[in-house]
């Protein structure tokens, strides 16, 4: 029986540090903002919308939203945009990509002022990551796996971490982030040979392989922590991680559930960022 | 008896390439030019300037050399890079670093223009390498090893890549353009535990840890190839690796020589970055 390292603890622990932080901030007259920037509808977004807005509630931080029809050019993008970093009022953008295939994602993302970047997509907060020092945001979801394990006191240094999937918003930064703090790191993906023989041996497995049950029982060890970042849906639309759950839950030492595991700190580092984006903001003057 | 991966030959194949490109620009009324930027005259700065500035001769890439004393100002600094940022005639910079203590490592990075970075130092090269673009230029010697393994037509995709070290100049970029060629990649580095377990496994391992001798027998096994980043210095004035050449020579498939491996074929690759970025200026018009 594993240890399930629930979200909503490390969500918990986490509001508490931050609501001080955000009425100190009101009392100097500063209210967080977070400007979310959304182009068309997709689901996806949508919900993840909601999820944010929500956690933005209930800490007290602003949201506005800018929603630019499925259709908008990229000039239009690029105006709001504009318009948003010139907005001091402003501390913190969320912009949802992929954009549509007509914009050129590396035009927009330069556009951004890198101060306002919450979400680790331009190239300040990249570098940053890659070098390990805190300048910009560490993608949120990458972060979010690195407070479950701060806060569930799981090890991490002199330990051998291994992620699955190299993605620019989970697998490479939080390999950055696990070497930062020690950890020694292997990247694993679609071209890796006999990757059980990989995985087995780590004492932390990091599973952002983008598809439902990738990592099974013969993937895994005895005492092993799991975090898997996997977020699909089976055909009865039940949310499911990458991990099978069932069958590799009564092997490792813990895991964290899906639903109500990484997803759920997620939107909180985010709302993190940009009570830490305004904190900055003050500092800066 | 290991095959060995001597630069000379690296080197003489960057040769043939590079030097149509060199004509080629001449004959657009482009002369490819490297600024040099040195503070004081470390030993160590002023070997590799000789280096590069005899490969850059080779190769008809002119050379234009900015030193500062020792006591230089980061206001001096500054102004010079600013300088070189505004002259048209210079494509790319090698500014040797550490800098002294009493200058902002970053603020001086910030102030070179992106464009003429071909040592990877700048946030916008440092994203690049992250993200697996090619924007920017990674620093030399990541390159200069994956220039070796390339030449010498060692397979990379789906191999078990270990590289010793973290560093900003070798470790963590050469990690990343491994995995860009889809190598399964473990970093180790001074916390790593029980490294010769971790070591053994590699197909490929870079071994970028600083110091002569750390990589003896029991780190390697048959059939491996290791390149070896190391420049040490005995206390009898020779030159060696990090790896115990005459130890691991015997065991292993095939290994970089030091001296006569990755040093060899850096200096290519930074005046090789230099033809690129007068190619780059070109295109921008």
């Amino acid at each position: 029986m594993a240890r399930i390292l629930k979200g909503a603890e490390v969500v918990s622990a986490l509001h508490a540090q931050l609501t001080p932080q955000v009425e100190a901030l009101k009392a100097k007259g500063v209210l967080p903002t977070l400007a979310i920037v959304r182009v068309g509808a997709r689901q996806d977004d949508v919900a993840y919308e909601k999820g944010a807005t929500k956690r933005a509630e209930t800490l007290g931080v602003a949201v506005r939203t800018f929603l630019l029809d499925e259709g908008a050019t990229q000039a239009e993008l690029l105006a709001t945009i504009q318009a948003i970093n010139a907005d001091d009022a402003i501390h913190g953008v969320l912009l949802f990509r992929p954009l549509p295939k007509r914009m050129d994602d590396e035009s927009v993302r330069a556009a951004l002022l890198p101060e306002k970047d919450i979400d680790g997509i331009t190239d300040g907060s990249l570098a940053g990551v890659f070098t390990g020092t805190r300048r910009g945001f560490p993608p949120c979801t990458a972060q979010a796996c690195m407070e479950i394990l701060n806060y569930y006191r799981i090890p991490v240094s002199g330990r051998n971490a291994v992620v699955i999937g190299r993605s620019l918003v989970v697998g490479k930064p939080v390999a950055m982030m696990l070497l930062q703090q020690n950890a020694t790191v292997t990247v694993c993906h679609t071209k890796t040979q006999d990757m059980p023989s990989v995985t087995k041996q780590a004492d932390i497995l990091i599973v952002a392989a983008g598809r439902a049950g990738v990592v099974g029982a013969d993937y895994v060890s005895a005492g092993q922590t799991v975090i898997d970042v996997g977020i699909n849906f089976t055909p009865e639309g039940a949310m499911v991680g990458d991990a099978d759950f069932a069958a590799i839950e009564p092997i490792v030492g813990a895991i964290t559930p899906v639903p109500g595991g990484v997803g759920t700190v997620t939107t909180t580092v985010l709302i993190a960022h940009v009570i830490e984006a305004a904190q900055r903001s003050i500092k800066r003057g």
